[in-house]
């Protein structure tokens, strides 16, 4: 199965934009069923699924020897792995669970449907150079990263500047920092946009759009579900904004080149 | 509270070691108590555990209003956060877990206590040039990466090459494969070690030590927790491989400079 969708977006090199077709990573749900009880559905690239089943047995205390398993069989198309353990189950979580890179998020699988009949608005409008600026200030502010490489970064910024800068050792958390920090000080995420260092997936996506983001920028990847999410939200998605470069993924409205205007 | 650890490290750079000081991120244990149900334990950077915290609990939609919770008691120290919600928690999963940046891994804390008393061994042993090649082979096969920025690659290696490769938009997955994959097959980890591309947190350690690895070799950095445990149980970890350069944090008897010998 195809491990990259290509898509078309909306590329940006200094203050030049170009509509061209980019490759952009698949996230693809799997949802592993053990004993015919559902325990998981992890987020992953759709390659080796019987290994990642089975590697995710072993990393979970599931099974310890090869004769714990009787048989393993792979559903791609479905997105289902079945296996057979020799022995009962013994496990507490049987509930639904979506992983990713990736913290357990208890949504369910509905948790999108929900979504789908928003169409989020914003008024802001951001402009090329100022998203140069702020990629620049989250590297700088970075200070922790710059001294371990073990951190990531996320902000909350509007169209004056950056109001909320957290780093931790992971990106889940970097995220939930800046949110529980604007939630706590009553900081409305209205005609603001988050800014992250790390990749963007659809769970990270959802956090922020769950609590009233529309515009969502970061320093590396998106992946497809992510941006396919986006697109159905009318979600600004921005990735790869570094030096005087960025690809604009959904959203492009929001984003302007200033010297046009 | 401090979020870095200095660390004494051996520092490769080309053929020359040194020992030296070196800042390494800290991954701390937030256990998060609400309503006198313990819900998780999230390994995090040790700053804004109240925004954590909050956020944890967007993000879960466990809380939607500013209403929705009376109090937060942090108590650094100990590592516990205290919420107290205005109504009946209602949340499935009551178990200890640990996140990390990070798949829910479902051990508890006496996990580690387990490995206490191992001091596990292995008799192979690496030089410098092999690993900075073992680096640029892992860089080079990593396509997926290199087409979408979207992927962290794994591999398992013996003394004389690559015996497995696999990518995946997360790094357990990723390492998960791996693992899977030589179960699969019935490939021992005697005499081989795995290298990633991520950064090594203590739940990618253990996943590995768990089934038999005893080398764990990174191109990105370790926390101070993953460090910690790789010396207790005398793995040897080897972060930053990148160039002709690395840092070697642990077990550094298995690494040797061939030059010298």
């Amino acid at each position: 199965m195809e491990m990259i969708d290509e898509m078309e977006i909306v590329k940006i090199i200094s203050f030049q934009q170009e509509i061209t077709n980019d490759n952009v990573i698949r996230e693809y749900a799997m949802t592993l069923i053990v004993n015919d009880v559902e325990i998981a559905t992890l987020m992953c690239s759709p390659d080796s699924l019987q290994y990642l089943a089975i590697g995710f047995l072993l990393s979970e205390n599931i099974i310890d020897y090869k004769e714990d398993y009787r048989e393993i069989v792979v559903d791609e198309k479905n997105g289902i792995v079945n296996v057979k353990l020799a022995q009962e189950l013994k496990y507490k979580r049987k509930n639904k669970i979506i992983y990713t890179d990736g913290r357990d998020l208890s949504i369910d699988k509905d948790f999108l449907n929900n979504f789908r009949q928003i169409k989020l608005r914003s008024d802001i409008k951001l402009n090329y150079e100022y998203l140069f600026n702020i990629s620049k200030e989250l590297d700088d502010k970075s200070v922790i990263f710059k001294k371990t490489g073990g951190t990531h970064s996320a902000c909350l910024c509007d169209e004056k500047g950056m109001i909320l800068f957290r780093e931790d050792v992971s990106r889940h958390n970097a995220i939930d920092k800046i949110l529980g920090e604007a939630f706590i000080k009553e900081i409305s995420l209205d005609n603001k946009f988050v800014f992250v260092s790390g990749r963007l997936t659809s769970e990270m996506l959802l956090k922020i759009v769950r609590v009233g983001g529309v515009i969502i920028i970061s320093r590396s990847a998106p992946t497809d579900l992510a941006v396919k999410i986006a697109r159905n939200l009318n979600i600004t998605l921005v990735g790869f904004v570094r030096g005087n470069r960025m690809n604009i993924y959904s959203g492009e409205l929001r984003i302007v080149c200033k010297k046009n205007i």
